[in-house]
C-alpha cells in the first residue's frame, strides 16, 4: 500500500514501514517512532495499540532492524494497530464480508491489497437445525446454553469457510484481517451472543444498536486474532444492520427523487427517502415469497424450479429449475412465476381462487383439497409430485398483500403514492431472481414503468464487502443509522381494508395495475 | 454528580441516570439509550463500552428499571464505559495518584465526589531490594522473571496501599475507579512490564513514550478491573512522566515570562521555556542533594537531620532531625545547610576544602582522613557518631557544581542568562524541605532575588493529582509532551570548563553571587 491517501483504505490496511534508525538526533521511543510513521502516511491523529502486545511488537521491531508491515484497523471512532510484522508482508491481506440471514450465510473473501474477490460461498444458517425461524431461536436462546449454542454454530461455520480458506492457499489466520457482517437485528444478537429476550416483546428492545469495532479474538472467530470486526449497527428490533448495508450499497440516502428499497428476505423490510429524510419499517411479508412456507416451498438452490411458463391457449406447463437435476420443490420467484402464469392463463381467478372450470389434467385433489400438479412423482427428485394447493395459494396471496399494503402505508403515511417512487431498489435473493413483470402481475410489485426497479441482488452481502474495501463507508452508515425514522405500522382498520383489496389478483382497484393484461 | 458541564470532570466519574423506560414510541436499544443520555450530559460525541460487559450490564439495567449509575472513564483518545451500577452509587468514587520515584512512591487517595484528599502516604521503592540505583534495576530486569520481579514488587505495593484504605472503609475494589501515575521513564517501564534494555544504552530509546490509557485489569491493580489508569508520557529516556506532571502543575508552559523547573529526584531535570517554546535537559546531579551518597547521609524521614546552624563566633551547632528521636543521618537539606553554615563559618574555604586552621573539637579523623563532628555516638539512633567527611564534600560539591553547570548551559544554550530566569520552581522533595538561601550560599541555586524562587513539593505527585480531578489536562499534557524538546547535554571542554568553576564555593566568579556574604 504506497500511496494510501490517493484511495479509499480498506477496514484493515497493511502498511510496510522503513523507520529510520533511533540516533542520538532522533532518540523517539520506538513505539512512538512507529506510530509517527503511521500518522504521517494516513493523516490519523490517534492510533490506539492494545498495551497487552508492546513488548514483543517492539522486540520484533528491532529484531527486524525498523523494517517492519503495520496492521491497522481503521475502524471508528479511532485506528487500532493490531500487528507489526518483520519485513515486508503487504502482499497477504484477506478479509470477510458476510450476509448473516435467518435462512442462509452468504460470504465472499476479498484480497485486500488487490481489491479482488478471490472466494464466495453460501449456506444454510446451521441455526436451522435448533428452530427453522426467529421465534423459535429466540426460544431456545432462553433456554440454558441455548444462547451459547446458537452463538458457537455460526461461528463454527464461518471459521470453516475462513479455515478452508486459508488451508487451500497455505495461509496463516493471521492473513485474514478483518470480518464486516450485515445480518438482521435477531441474528446479530445471536451472533453476539447478546440475549434477544426483549427484541420480540413489546416494545421490541434490542440489548444494543451500535457496537463499538470488536476483535476477532472477542468472539473466537478464526482470523487474526486482533483483526476488526465490524458489525452493521441495527436501527431497532425490526430494521437490522442488513437494511442499512442495503441503503448504503444502493446510494438510497443519496438520491434527490423519492426512492425506495425493499428487501425480502424472512421478513420484508422498505425504507423510503432521499437525501432528506429516510423513513423504514418491516413487516411479516417474507416467508412465502422466499418459498419457505409452501408445502413443495424450498428455497432457491439445486433443483427449485424458478421459473414456469403456461401457455394460455394449450395450457402446457414449461418448467425451469436450478442446477441440471429433476424438480425437487419450488422458490419463490418460482412460486410467483406460477401464480402469475396461471392467472394470466385463467386457472386463477381475480379472487385468488382455483378456477377449475377451464379444463386440464392437471387439476388433481389432495386430502380432498384442490391442487395444481406442477410435476408427477416420475419426474422429481423426490419420486413425490410436486403440487401447488389452494392453502399455499392462500398464503402466498396473505404475503403478497402484506407486501403490497406495507407499501402503499408507508408511501401514504409521508402524502405520497406509489407511483411518484423514482428509484425502486429490490434486495435480497429475491431481487435477484424475481421476474419483476411477473411480481407486478400479482400485485406483488406496484405497477411503476419498469426502468424504475433496480434489481441490486444481495445488497446486505455487497454491502458489507463494499465497507471491507472502503472504511470510510463507516461515518456514512452512522449517519443513515442516525437518520432513519422508524414507522411501526399500526394494524388498524385501514391497514386491514387496504390489506384485503391487496389480496386479490392483481388488487381490486384495476386502475393502480393499468399494464397488467386481463386474464383470458 | 448533578451539573458536569459546569465543573471539570474527574478522569472517572460517575453519572446517576434515570432514564426513559422503553416504549414502543422511544425503542432505543437498551445500551444506546444509556449513551444516549450520558451523550447529552457530556456533551461526549462517542464513548466506548468494552463488549464482554455489555450482557450483564444490560441485564443489570433492565433488573434495576432504568435507574443506574454509570462510570464513566474520561480518557483521551475516547471516553470509555466501565461500570452500570444499580440505582445511585454517586458516593462513593475515589482514586489514586502515584509519584513513582526511584527511591521513593508517593500516593494520594482523593474522594473525586468531594474533591477531597482523603489519604495520603509514602514508603521505599521496593524495588530497592533488589537494586539501589536505576542502573542496578536494569540489569536486574535482563535476568529471567527479573523484569516481573521488579514489576509485581511495585504493583503489590500499590495494591497493599488500596487494599489497606478499602478495608479499613468498608468498600470494594471497585469504589476505586481510577489510578494515576507519573515516574522517570525507567520506573515506568518496570512498573509497566516494559523492557527498559535500551533506555541507558546510546542512542537511550524508550519502548513507548506515549500509551494510550489502560484498564487496572491489565496491571493486576486493586483498583475496578476496568478503571482507567492513567501514565504520564514520557518525552525521553531521561525526561520522564514526573517532570511532565511537574510543568503542567507549576503552569511554566502558561508564563510570558523565561521560567525554569528544576526537579531534584535520584536525577536533577531541569526544563525552560515559556508558553512559546520549552527545552528540557537532565543530568546526574541528584543522588548527593537527595542525601542518598554520604556516608552518613539518608533520605528524608524520622530521624534524619534536616537543618543545621552553627555560630559564626563560638562555632556552636545547633541541629533540627525529623521527628521525636535521636537523629540517625543527614538528609539532602541538612547537607546543604551543613556546608553553607561551615562556609559562612570559614570551616570550609573557597576552595571547598576543610579548613582546619578554624579550631574546633568536632574536626576528627575518621580512616586517616578529616572528618566534622555532626553528632557524637551517644546521641545517635544508632550508637555511631555521626559524621562529615571531605569525601563527602567533594561528592555533594561535584553535584552542586553540575546542577549549576547543568542550568548555565541550558540557559545558555538559547542566548540566555541565569538572571534572566523570572519564575524559578523548585519540585521535588529537594524543593520543599531545602532552604534557598542555603542553596544559593553554596552556589547549588543561583543568586536571583529570592521572589523569583517557588518551591512547590512533589510536584510529580501533586501533577498525578490534579489530573485525577480534572480529565481536561490530558490534552494540555499532550501538547506539553509534544512541545518539549530535549537539549542532550554535550560534556565538552566549555561544560567542563563550567563545571570546575562551579566546584567552589560558591563559584570562582564570585560576581555571579553578590548576595552571598563572604566567609570570616
Amino acid at each position: 500500500m504506497n500511496s494510501p491517501l490517493e484511495k479509499s483504505l480498506p477496514l484493515a490496511a497493511k502498511f510496510y514501514l522503513e523507520l529510520p534508525r533511533p540516533s542520538l538526533r532522533d532518540n523517539t521511543a520506538d513505539l512512538d517512532r512507529v506510530l509517527r510513521q503511521l500518522k504521517t502516511l494516513t493523516g490519523l491523529e490517534s492510533i490506539q495499540v492494545p498495551f497487552d502486545q508492546i513488548s514483543a511488537w517492539v522486540r520484533r521491531l528491532r529484531q527486524a532492524d525498523y523494517r517492519v508491515t503495520a496492521a491497522l484497523a481503521l475502524t471508528l471512532p479511532g485506528a487500532r494497530l493490531f500487528d507489526l510484522e518483520p519485513g515486508d508482508t503487504t502482499a497477504t491481506a484477506f478479509g470477510l464480508a458476510v450476509d448473516l440471514g435467518t435462512t442462509r450465510i452468504a460470504c465472499q473473501i476479498w484480497d485486500l491489497q488487490r481489491r479482488e474477490m478471490v472466494f464466495e460461498t453460501d449456506f444454510d444458517n446451521p441455526q436451522t437445525r435448533f428452530g427453522p425461524d426467529i421465534l423459535t431461536r429466540i426460544q431456545m436462546a432462553e433456554k440454558p446454553e441455548g444462547l451459547r449454542t446458537l452463538q458457537e454454530a455460526v461461528v463454527q461455520a464461518l471459521n470453516r469457510v475462513l479455515r478452508d480458506f486459508t488451508g487451500s492457499r497455505s495461509l496463516r489466520p493471521e492473513n485474514l484481517l478483518a470480518l464486516t457482517l450485515a445480518g438482521n437485528t435477531t441474528m446479530v444478537h445471536l451472533f453476539l451472543g447478546l440475549d434477544p429476550y426483549a427484541l420480540r416483546r413489546e416494545p421490541y428492545i434490542p440489548v444494543v444498536n451500535t457496537l463499538a469495532p470488536l476483535s476477532a479474538r472477542e468472539l473466537g472467530l478464526a482470523l487474526h486474532p486482533l483483526g476488526p470486526v465490524y458489525i452493521f449497527p441495527n436501527v431497532g428490533s425490526y430494521l437490522g444492520g442488513d437494511i442499512l448495508a442495503g441503503i448504503q450499497f444502493s446510494g438510497l440516502h443519496r438520491q434527490d427523487a423519492l426512492s425506495l428499497l425493499v428487501d425480502v428476505g424472512t421478513n420484508a423490510e422498505v425504507v423510503l427517502g432521499n437525501s432528506q429524510w429516510l423513513l423504514g419499517c418491516a413487516g411479516a411479508a417474507g416467508p412465502a415469497l422466499e418459498g419457505g412456507v409452501a408445502a413443495m416451498g424450498m428455497t432457491a438452490g439445486p433443483g427449485a424450479i424458478e421459473k414456469i411458463r403456461i401457455d394460455p391457449g394449450t395450457l402446457e406447463v414449461r418448467r425451469q429449475q436450478i442446477g441440471t437435476g429433476p424438480p425437487a420443490g419450488i422458490c419463490g420467484s418460482g412460486l410467483i412465476d406460477l401464480v402469475a402464469e396461471m392467472f394470466t392463463a385463467g386457472l386463477i381467478d381475480i379472487r385468488g381462487k382455483f378456477n377449475r372450470k377451464v379444463k386440464t389434467e392437471r387439476w388433481v385433489e389432495v386430502d380432498g383439497q384442490p391442487a395444481f400438479l406442477l410435476a408427477p412423482a416420475q419426474e422429481t427428485q423426490t419420486g413425490r409430485p410436486i403440487i401447488f394447493t389452494q392453502v399455499d395459494l392462500d398464503i402466498l396471496l396473505r404475503s403478497k398483500a402484506a407486501m403490497y399494503t406495507i407499501l402503499t402505508t408507508l408511501v401514504q403515511s409521508v402524502g405520497h403514492r406509489l407511483d411518484e417512487v423514482e428509484n425502486f431498489f429490490v434486495a435480497g435473493a429475491f431481487g435477484n431472481h424475481i421476474d419483476p413483470e411477473k411480481a407486478i402481475t400479482i400485485g406483488l410489485l406496484p405497477d411503476l414503468p419498469r426502468e424504475r426497479f433496480r434489481p441490486l441482488g444481495n445488497t446486505s452481502l455487497k454491502g458489507a464487502a463494499a465497507l471491507l474495501l472502503d472504511q470510510g463507508r463507516q461515518e456514512e452508515i452512522r449517519r443513515i443509522a442516525g437518520a432513519i425514522t422508524y414507522l411501526e405500522m399500526n394494524v388498524n382498520q385501514d391497514f386491514m381494508n387496504r390489506f384485503s383489496a391487496a389480496r386479490f389478483l392483481p388488487h381490486t382497484d384495476l386502475s393502480l395495475f393499468p399494464s397488467v393484461p386481463r386474464p383470458l
